[in-house]
């Protein structure tokens, strides 16, 4: 079995360490990985400029190759460009934070997976629930026992396995939960202020909307302490609206 | 009615001042948008970096707030710290190039009108289906009267239309139709390259996957010469899948 790993937080990053490590007992794996933190770049890719990829170790060893790009970008060079075959399996990950609700259009751990899902290629986003002191240790275990499954069972071609982890202790960890995304969003707000030069600039902040907690969610789950599996795909098309649409006048040609 | 307009082609593009031309006829326009193409910068957002904002004039008048984020970034910015109060539309375009089929993924336009959806505004992109010699007054007009209509009819809050438009001239568009999301993408490659000093670079490059082109979708209006109407819709939650994989063995908890 071949995986690709990728990530947002960038390929020295912890997270993408520990799970390479983890699944490295069960495949044959290749690391494609921004060279710097990615966060919240959404499904970006790299049009107006050029992409380097560089060898990078760890440890002494060989561990990957380090891109300019972005998470999608990553997963595009290692299919066209660097992997002499389709892996079997893309994960991307571990993220340090969750990647839950609307959140997930923002998240670039999410988007390495998309990638691989438009590839056709079963695909696993894998976030760490917490901000600080974050232990990779169950994460990881978790994402080898994933990657043990689909070996056996298969994936189907371009399926998308959105994986949110609790942050506490393995022994605390209560079960997995298939969910949907819940329509959990960030409240942000700016902080409006003046640089050393007088000018004014703004910058991003806000809390986790926690409104949408409903039980077959993701956010629920993870707050329950139990790991949050949602299959997401990509046809947004919102078709109750559609038919709406179709059958009204709003809209009708008129020429 | 207060309309705010973004793009992703940058707020000095021909595109963006055909729209605010075309609006400002049947309401008040607020322009907050790119101060340079970002295009293909997905639903990304700026965390890590402040934000400017710099009011800019077209054609000796004030025309808009020119920002350093992307179009995410930039309706943000304006419900959160510009405008009084929330607008009652948001029109994102008009860009240059369609936005179709998975392909919307991987859009400035249809972000700018995502994120104005998300914060519950009805949202508009409007895209133009040529990258040459554009010719945007069709669909400035039509943007108009979507506009019009939406006074009148009052589109759903958080509403997304993806609206593309065939590049021809008026006379030759034969009507309009409301579409699902095509299974369209860039069959993508890359250019593998040296550089002055040696070095090995990659640039992505290739060309529009048209193999979904059934009749009720975005791809086979716009070819068909009519405006394609498109609703979109976040909730990327695999219902079929989610099913599936909760009914069988896969992944279940075995602890």
């Amino acid at each position: 079995m071949e995986i690709l790993i990728t990530n947002d937080d960038g390929i020295y990053s912890e997270g993408i360490f520990a799970l390479y490590e983890s699944l490295r007992k069960v495949a044959a794996v290749t690391v494609v990985a921004p060279d710097t933190q990615r966060s919240a770049v959404g499904h970006a890719i790299t049009l107006t400029d050029p992409l380097r990829v560089v060898e990078t170790g760890r440890y002494g060893k060989f561990f990957g190759y380090a891109t300019s790009g972005t998470p999608a970008d990553c997963v595009k060079l290692a299919i066209r460009a660097i992997m002499k075959k389709k892996p079997d399996l893309i994960f991307s990950g571990i993220n340090l934070g969750a990647n839950m609700g609307y959140n997930v259009l923002y998240s670039g751990t999410v988007s390495g997976a998309t990638e691989g899902a438009l590839l056709g290629i079963p695909s696993i986003a894998v976030s760490l629930a917490t901000f600080l002191k974050p232990d990779f240790r169950f994460a990881a275990a978790f994402s080898g026992r994933i990657a043990a499954a689909a070996k056996k069972n298969r994936l189907p071609p371009g399926t998308l396995l959105n994986v949110n982890v609790p942050a506490v202790p393995a022994a605390r960890i209560k079960g997995v939960s298939i969910t949907r995304q819940s329509r959990t969003l960030f409240n942000d707000r700016f902080d409006k202020r003046t640089d050393p030069h007088g000018q004014t600039y703004y910058w991003l902040t806000g809390s986790l909307n926690q409104k949408d907690a409903s039980p077959d969610s993701d956010l629920a789950a993870v707050s329950r302490n139990r790991v949050s599996i949602t299959p997401l795909q990509f046809d947004l098309t919102d078709y109750k609206f559609l038919r709406e649409l179709a059958s009204r006048e709003f809209l009708s040609p008129k020429r």
